[in-house]
């Protein structure tokens, strides 16, 4: 028995690594992809690295009425094109996964963040927000989910635990980020050439990044239901590395006694027998999960400053982006959450 | 049913990347992995990567006895050292894959190029040369296998076909190859320092690297009956990259008519069936083997100056080293060869 | 005329940017330089880059009466050894200026942060703090100078503006910085090798890292006398390149009415007439200071969650280290402070 | 006394090159700078790397009027723009210094590289070809100078010496190199993307590479007078890294006697008294030249294989671009040679 799988928009690293991550997966099979402007090209030229799995197939040009029937799509679209595209995409398939930013937030929500009105709000409610360590029942709940982005999983996989607990205060509340290159995805601009990527380091995007309102959305979801607003602080970083993210965060204490075990224990407690969430006591280093589904987390408690410090290590295409894609695919098809997916990483 | 295997020398890279191969295996269990000086360490301390896989897990001291009876023992130790632990561990265990340099060449020639006489002759003629593609019928003859080195495994799947054709002169063959600096492994020296190789590249080892003579053998091998012995002058490269070797070869025509079109022809003939060989138009890129088991190849006839080039890429951990390494032990072991590998690379 | 250098401990990364800054300073001559370990060796061996400025010259073994008379000496010996030379060093030489950790801090700070005794107190008088844009005055009055850390130098420049005018609360500061490997130095360890710190990116020193210390020494340093010591929770990052440092420092605001235009205002105003402090709107990169004195500043005030955010980019082995150096060099020699430095830095 | 230079393409890596390396030129002002598609656009906000040393300076759009009387103006045009603004340029300024492609062939081995008609071959003799070490006379006998691409700078260096000794074969030469991704320049294209290039290596240009024909006109240009037209197979790579070439040449020895000693010995002789070439015994690496202007050689012979073997290091958009532009400029206007210029790299 083999489930039917299309990927719209195959043709970025997003869908590339969809389809690299679904040729391993021992359920479903691609039987579309399509890709708008390299619609007609070779998987195999497009990511010599495929080759082996793909052949000479090709790219279609989109087209929703070849999904029709399919048990999951992924749509691995730009900003702003999901919206255009998805009501007839869920209208012909059974399930979506929808690895851009389209539907994850509340339409005004969105608004703000994204500068312009929702073009389908009437779709929001039919998508769960997949970040599935946070959100496990309300995926299984829905036909559709938007999957999250890739700052926001590792984030609010660290930040999480003590927040539920009540433990850190909902405002001032700081995380800095650190993303490889591809986080920007396949698409030319000067910022993504080698040269300038290579030997630099810089934040970008202070104080409007959009994944803002997704961590404070994912927070505030697991806080205590008295509480004010989750507020954050987010800051993007670019670093000369291919993929991972390292997310260093912190939050202000909310009760007293808190220490490094104390904290240690939360987190151990909360993620325990999640087959993706590695809890330990170094550090998390990107390089531990690259290529991999895994999150690596670990916190202190710094008792001179009365701070709670937080950090989680993830690959942005795969737990950030494409591996949670296909976690999400799996638990909307019934299948076991593991399938097809490894928390084992690529070293060195 | 599952068959046993030990990893003697886990440690390294080498060993890390058979711990890897291995957990996805679905036939192999490691039930024994020693790291002589991290001996006692956990696995996922030395390599967080594989946290999920071995958890608590420490390496053991070497302990010939401890690998009796086992299926396989994968022998990673540094140059030199699987000489004098290899009686034992053939003793003891059913299979054994160096790893190593140790048992590639005969004793004259390991002589010349290691500048010292060997220390286990009586135990050459039990090791095939593992090269799976040019000599698989002498693999599955003996019970024991030396896996070849990175450079050699690139540059002889590029060349060999034209030369088993008769096609290019045995003299005159210039290989140049860059290699990333996993190849120089985890020991510590000032060049495998970041600092020094990142923003860099450079030759080494001019005119004396010990792989010529693997290439010499390896062409040798294939070469028409009445030749005279190959002779090749390999310069390899250290770039600024983890994984990967890319080697560029040049050789003189022994044939008039030769053209591009031709020796892709050779190519696609001699490695058809091959899941690990991909024959490709474009120049090969490392990336495009990333963290897989294929070698991507491709050739060009320059009529200009009558001169032969032939490519080929590779992960030098993967084929160039582990993979291939399970790649023997699976026709040893009468498994699949292709079973728990992939041809699939990691883009981007 | 030309005044006479020594270098003790031109080996390292420290020392070896000292040789290459020396060597294009027209009032400077390096006279004399040694490498403990290196004793006898090229330069040119050990930095081939400076083969045309230094030829056949080779280190010497220390020796503290090779340094008497010079003008200045410049001390780089890892953190300890200084105390147990300087004192030998200060009788001989006119000047000194210490690259390493070991007068930078008051006695009693420095063995809470080192964690043991300093072992020449009796010197630390000598020693002005040379963070130059901050402690201008002090320097000229003291013999000799303890030349700040890395990450104290792009921190302090970039938080002290809003410090001093008393703008942001002297506790709940949070700086979170990303360094290029190259502040590991040239010692060898697993953490420093290239295929460990490629494609990676990693926290580490978590609360501990004692340049913590210096950032709140000279944080309060320029804080309004009244106020509380400053208390900063410092995480350094481990990021892929070469050279580089970038600080992101959020506060809490003191006063009310801030807005990013006014941090832009005052950081200008509080740097007009610096020749190495550049103050811009965009996030600073890495980059834009590799190999030049400068320091890159940038500020925000997130109205939002009520936060200012501000960034700071250097090189950490030349404003962050022997560049700073050189400019407390020319300080103490009387020489325009400019002298044999650029602001100018390396792109692409 | 000040000379006045317009920098024509200014936007460019090999623009901002010129920008940077003038800065620091003791004798030459840059009193305009143009750059098409990016007029208007402050230099700062182009390359933060300048901003100390052009502030609010903006880019013109071209103007040939504005280049009228000017004593050199460096053009750094893409390839075939060169040719179509020359007869205006020429006709204004002093002098030319043209870093582009256009004027470095004779018409006719341009139309057989380029693929198309020179558009302006009346205009080829007013230029030298500017590989300064070996046309030196020529350079200073006629008004302008075609710069030297960065690869035949390079190779030329490296072979030179043994082809106008006459100890090497003028035909079976192999040159296989390694650049630097800004070779590529700040045009967008996807093989330029930090995700693509990082982890990878490759060759390209497979028998076609256009700095072929350049290569055999130098080496051409230097051999005994009897000689057929030199021959030259060139493999060009590219590798993860910024800046930097590294060139491995192969030649077939024209006498016998050859030794190592011989070999270095005679780029000792031929190199002597030239400051921007460095002889070695060492592989020569591309970071010690990285940011200068020099040329690190050294060379083998493989009795072996009978082969000559020279290699050489520079950074491609100083010796191989810029640098070697203000190189010839100096010359043009009658300046030390050396003026603005240092052989000192930047390690690490």
């Amino acid at each position: 028995m083999s489930l039917s799988a299309g990927i719209v928009g195959a043709s970025g690293y997003m869908g590339a690594e969809l389809l690299r991550l679904l040729a391993g997966h021992p359920e479903i099979d691609v039987v579309y992809a399509s890709g708008e402007s390299n619609a007609g090209a070779r998987i195999a030229d497009l990511y010599p690295s495929l080759t082996s799995a793909y052949g000479d197939r090709t790219l279609a040009a989109f087209d929703a009425e070849a999904v029709a029937g399919l048990d999951v799509v992924f749509c691995a679209l730009p900003h702003g094109e999901s919206q255009k595209q998805m009501a007839a995409i869920t209208a012909a398939a059974r399930h979506v996964v929808d690895v851009g930013a389209d539907f994850r937030l509340p339409a005004d929500v969105y608004e703000q963040w994204y500068g312009e009105a929702h073009q389908a709000p009437e779709l929001l409610d039919e998508f769960s927000y997949g970040m599935v360590e946070l959100y496990r029942a309300d995926i299984t709940g829905r036909p559709h989910v938007a999957n999250p982005g890739c700052y926001p999983t590792a984030s609010s996989i660290a930040l999480a635990p003590f927040m539920s607990a009540g433990w850190i205060e909902p405002t001032g509340i700081v995380v800095n980020a650190m993303s490889g290159v591809s986080g920007r995805g396949r698409g030319l601009s000067t910022i993504s050439l080698y040269s300038e990527a290579n030997e630099n380091a810089m934040a970008y995007g202070l104080m409007t990044h959009r994944h803002t309102a997704e961590i404070e959305q994912a927070l505030t979801h697991v806080a205590p239901p008295a509480g004010a607003p989750v507020q954050v602080l987010f800051t993007p970083h670019l670093v000369p590395m291919n993929r991972g993210i390292v997310a260093t965060c912190t939050a202000r204490p909310a009760v007293s006694g808190l220490t490094t075990a104390r904290l240690l224990d939360r987190l151990r407690e909360a993620w325990a027998g999640e087959p993706f969430v590695i809890v330990g006591e170094n550090p998390p280093q990107a390089k531990a999960a690259l290529a991999s589904n895994a999150v690596h987390v670990t916190a202190r408690y710094d008792a001179r400053t009365g701070t709670v410090l937080a950090l989680a290590a993830e690959d942005n295409l795969v737990k950030g982006g494409s591996g949670q894609a296909v976690q999400n695919a799996n638990l909307l098809l019934g299948l076991p959450e593991t399938c097809g997916l490894s928390a084992i990483g690529i070293m060195p």
